[in-house]
């Protein structure tokens, strides 16, 4: 796998996603990162409704967050978002989470991918993981 | 229709429900709102899930929320729900947020009774309104 | 008060907005609605959170939406936010969530401006009036 | 530290909490978690609401969650909660959702004890230590 795809959107904080600490809410992290998610598939040309109407889905199997600095109300937010790794079905998303450049809170989510209908792990199609770069680069081959 | 049901359940206030005004958020009154709908038709003896599991849907058409006095958290808050109309399709019902029995928001939800599949409107089951006593009681037949 | 100025924000939506009707959850179009008035008040050219410096909030009092058509996810949304009416301390605010220009929801909430620390009502800054559009314009004085 | 104060809450599962997988949205988990904590303090006899009137805050260092089975709308859920460690300032509690005793996705949270003026580390009180049940016992004593 070559150098991942990295993405960076931005993303204004509503009030809604403050708590009375006058932070943005732990749990909306999660959420931060999905949206980085979505756009970071849209951006390798594959989004995640493509893959949905393809019969297949990524449930979250793990996630965690490490949060360094609180991210505030109106604070324009910059979420990034790449592939850490993709082994057989089960795919690792990186996140942070920054503000000016400066990291708030970082941490990742694995996801199996998995037929919708059974949700048993499904192996996903080459056009998935070549839309991703996850596919094995000729530099990965033995050497001639 | 006879006095309706009224139910009350309890409510503790989760900092993930306020905002940075030490407040719960005003959109989570919806929510509130939804806990007590499902709580009332339990009581009534016909979740909502048993009327997914019947082909049918209530999806929101209006909702309304007035605010006297916000809620804080940790707050132990009673929320009443009881059925103001059922007219055809059409289910208007009514909610109110309280603490130590003071008012502190109110409002209501209408529903459109339809079929899950194609959500047109869909004629609600005999059962279904006899369990929300919303059958026309005899007294409403014209005398004799 | 001449044309209100009208702002349109895009908004994507995640997963995380959705229920398992497959749509937009009813609550989380109050979120998008303060979305638009943040926006609108950048906009004007006085951000919410300097009205929350000047020592002034504008709670909610009243919140209606109206859904005509369920907002799906990874759908790209507008919403559109207008200033309704201002008068006293009685601020109207109009909202419209569309999508490709067709209308899927629209509604209002209703704030009273009030002294952050207080909570109680609080005669608005001319510089937050005149912001807004909402100062009393020479076409309505009196002819002479 | 003697074998730790273990609460178990009900949570009934809302319309809300879902999402278009028809599953619970994993951000939600984080809410679960925390409605876990507050009643172990609770039940420990000292609420965070009163460590906040004590000038004291927890915030969230890390968060982690393992999914293992969806929880879905109308579940009655389980959330179990527990301190794991408290050394210093440091705070790591640990939390299951369970239904019907099967474990749904379990994890945990690390918060810093802090003064919520500066958010700087402060000493945790005696008298919350003893609440929670991290005094050092007698039995950690050195032998004579």
């Amino acid at each position: 796998m070559s150098e991942p795809k990295r993405v960076t959107i931005p993303y204004r904080v509503p009030y809604a996603d403050t708590d009375q600490m006058h932070v943005v809410y732990y749990a909306n992290y999660l959420t931060l990162f999905e949206r980085g998610r979505n756009e970071l598939m849209r951006a390798c040309g594959f989004t995640y409704r493509e893959l949905e109407a393809d019969g297949n889905a990524l449930p979250v199997l793990e996630a965690y967050v490490r949060y360094h600095t609180p991210a505030t109300y109106d604070d324009l937010l910059e979420i990034v978002a790449w592939i850490d790794s993709f082994k057989g079905v089960r795919l690792k998303i990186a996140c942070e989470v920054r503000r000016d450049g400066h990291l708030l809170a970082e941490g990742y989510t694995v996801h199996a991918h998995v037929d919708s209908k059974t949700l048993r792990p499904a192996r996903p199609s080459q056009a998935f993981l070549a839309a991703l770069g996850c596919l094995a680069a000729p530099a990965d081959a033995p050497p001639q």
